[in-house]
């Protein structure tokens, strides 16, 4: 692991001094430019106990504009980092374009502590390592420059380091007999470390093996590192800015013919109003039921809801709401996104609403309006909403892993219907505010969005995540096949859980 | 407590559900109405255990719109929650213009149950009055509807209900030592309710009495109580919009005199170079074991800055974090409010982001851009910006009595001052960021911006939060005076602390 540090160890202190300085002032002027450029900056320090990545963080911070950046522990989980997927604390904490986000300690907790206690292993191992290595390639996708350092001492300088603390009765505390227990496993833990860097060494988000031993060496070589990805990171936006035009005013339209699927649905099912009165109550109350069974074996639920202007998504969510616990689920309504929703992966706002272990959270449209929306009227370029099928896929395979049941609705009305439908809120008067220009436009555009549901459709029902298509022209219809799909898709697993 | 009651409890049944659909028809209208006028409203339930106050929200939220509406259940305190002023979990529930939440059980809890198990008394006690009705009129200065139910029951009545649940296997969990305590302490509970009541019944934000033995009653006399409240509201509004234009183009400037602060501050204070390095070695070194220090007594700390363009607020605030353990503190820069932040009270992003015990945050701009900028720039209304004095000064008593310690600075310079750093800024290409065509119109500005920080200074400066003006058209004063203000403030602080 060891590499250049002959040439640096003996430097000395004012040749350091002036080097560090040169470094620092370079450094502080890169901060400037990413701000201006809106590159968020995302760096890791792991490494070995006593390493010293908060005495690097602080000489790191040093030159740094403090308003630019946030600093982030990971201690051990909260009760309510607990319920939610091991994901979960670092996604909300990703940073702004602009910013900085430095983390000690990260989500490489899982990967060596957790593994190391044995509560990650096998298949969940795996799984894990395909979760980071998805979550990082979304953050460098989206424009962040992602460094990862691992500090590394020998067993013989943790053990003088540890040692020199415990001597010291100011510091003594700082010693645990967790850091003891891991020196005393120094060789198997280097075993999982090198195995963690092997699994998550990616071009896009690279390990840096950063000798502690020294650290004026280590200072210096963190600040080249940085220094040089990012200015790289930055000649290669002017770069592409420059070539910008050529990639202005591409198709929107799918090259390739899918599958023909929401214009296939029979929207002639229907129910009477005797029958739906009936079977409505018995679902409600079965869902209730549902509800706390969820919620005493802590499953998460994410219940989904895509489809035409006006084929009826929020009376869908009013009835499986409407007999339920309020305490046991939640619903988030998604509008246009904010400044500072803007301002972050598209994911972000999304992974601050999942829903925590025994919860529901029901969303009233959702990322999908990547691949729906914003690729119909050109909100984001086609490499972007091209791109994102395999990113949802991932997202949606880091929530299962985690033990979260994703249910996906899509509501289809036809033209006529939805003509129909218009109409009468447009004539009355307490249901005018349910139509606006936009729907109308929307309309017109009827062909590209059934293109883009169709390739949504198709590419992003998985074996753990599936879409349901409702036929939703009869309102009556629609809503029983909702609350049965979701009262079998969560007894199945209620079932499954039991078994375990 | 029992009114009307007589009138309702034989209420047939067929009479009821009548009545009721006509009510839940209406609140949903009204609910829709709400929205479109972006009406927030609060919904607090009390009562005794057992007393009904889930099933009531469940009767009360069955006609609403999901997407429309957060219930929250007010729980033990989390970890987290423990660390921040007992109105911070609420503070950041407070709902988004147009929004309903509903609180089972709410910051009442302070004054009902942790008075009643001794927590909370005298002094504190009053504060803790005193907080929650600037609280609650804050919310109602800002257009929430807040309406306060207090689900009575009677104690035989209580007991009927615990045992009844203690005889259903299925349900005998939910009836708790707690709950016994309580039931045998129903008449010093009586008194402890109705004192709260008293001391927080106000025009504003009433309570309601409901009494709950029948749940039929109880319902009724919610919805119509929240259907009367808000065609009031509704109606106040619309009678307000038509009488609208005449408020505006209001003067701005200050009509009274106030004392001339910041123009009389003595600019030409300096230091030289040599000075200011010893010194700043000695305070940051100094500052970082006070960091220590604040940590372990677990107090919380905010630092202030606010100032003219080009004062150097950047410039101090690095001065102060340059040593600091990054764990222990945080800053945050305050920009333009974006879209969420708009549609909640001014002080929502705030509280969203005030320090936990123990540590620090530090605020580039604040809360006080009310009555400057917004003022002098006509954002917000002559009406708020006067009455933002006694809002601010109420908001950081709240902060203070959960023992917060408040620093806040004025950075001034001259005229002259600010023209040099604007010019070289402008001309030094590394530094162009740093100014824009706003900060020119701003200057153009001056004396009114003046007159505003004199009536600041003079209004919000109290006891426990203070103002410390810096003079600093010398960078090198400024910065020692700030970082030997934060020192004396909370070594002052500690000391206090030890004593206890």
């Amino acid at each position: 692991m060891l590499k250049d540090i002959d040439l640096l160890k003996e430097m000395k202190k004012k040749e350091y001094g002036e080097t560090i300085e040169k470094l620092q002032f370079k450094l502080s002027e890169l901060q400037r430019q990413a701000k201006e450029l809106k590159i968020p900056i995302i760096l890791v320090f792991e490494g070995w106990e006593a390493a010293g990545k908060g005495t690097l963080i602080n000489e790191l911070i040093f030159p740094l504009d403090p308003r630019g950046f946030n600093v982030y522990a990971t201690n051990e989980l909260s009760e309510e980092e607990k319920l939610k997927p091991f994901l979960w604390r670092f996604w909300t904490r990703t940073p702004a374009k602009g910013r900085i986000a430095i983390f000690e300690k990260s989500w490489y907790r899982r990967t060596l502590v957790e593994r190391m206690n044995g509560s990650v292993k096998g298949e969940k191992l795996e799984k894990s390592f395909e979760d980071i290595r998805n979550f990082e390639k979304h953050m460098v996708d989206d424009g962040n420059l992602v460094i990862k350092f691992f500090i590394h001492i020998s067993k013989a300088e943790q053990k003088l380091r540890f040692e020199k603390l415990e001597s010291d009765s100011a510091a003594k505390w700082r010693v645990t007999k967790e850091d003891w227990k891991q020196h005393n496993q120094y060789d198997k833990y280097v075993k999982v470390f090198e195995d963690t860097i092997k699994e998550t060494d990616e071009e896009y988000a690279p390990w840096v093996i950063v000798e502690g031993n020294d650290k004026r060496y280590a200072t210096v070589k963190i600040f080249k590192t940085i220094i040089q990805h990012l200015e790289n990171k930055i000649s290669k936006i002017k770069e592409t800015e420059n070539n910008k035009n050529s990639d202005i005013n591409e198709s929107v339209e799918a090259k390739e013919n899918y599958e023909k699927i929401i214009s296939k649905l029979d929207l002639s099912l229907s129910l009477s109003k005797e029958e739906y009165k009936e079977k409505l109550k018995i679902y409600q109350k079965k869902i209730r039921e549902i509800e706390y069974e969820i919620y005493t074996r802590r499953i998460p639920v994410m219940i989904l809801f895509e489809g035409s202007d006006a084929a009826g998504k929020g009376g869908n969510i009013k009835r499986i709401t409407q007999n339920l616990d309020p305490r046991g689920y939640q619903v988030v309504p998604i509008a246009a996104p904010s400044s500072v929703e803007l301002s972050h992966h598209y994911f972000w706002r999304f992974w601050n609403e999942i829903p925590k272990s025994g919860h529901i959270t029901i969303f009233d449209r959702t990322y999908y309006g990547r691949v729906l929306v914003e690729r119909v009227e050109g909100f984001c370029s086609k490499n972007e909403w091209q791109r994102a099928y395999n990113e949802i896929n991932e997202m949606e395979q880091q929530l299962t892993n985690a033990g979260t049941v994703i249910i996906k609705f899509w509501l289809q009305i036809d033209k006529d219907e939805q003509l129909k439908r218009f109409n009468d809120r447009q004539n009355t008067p307490e249901k005018q505010w349910k139509i606006t220009d936009e729907d109308w436009r929307n309309r017109e555009k009827w062909d590209a969005y059934e293109a883009a549901v169709d390739e949504m459709i198709i590419k992003t029902s998985t074996k753990d995540a599936p879409w349901t298509t409702v036929e939703s022209n009869s309102k009556y219809y629609a809503r029983l096949k909702t609350l049965k799909t979701i009262i079998d898709v969560l007894e199945e697993k209620i079932k499954e859980k039991k078994k375990l």
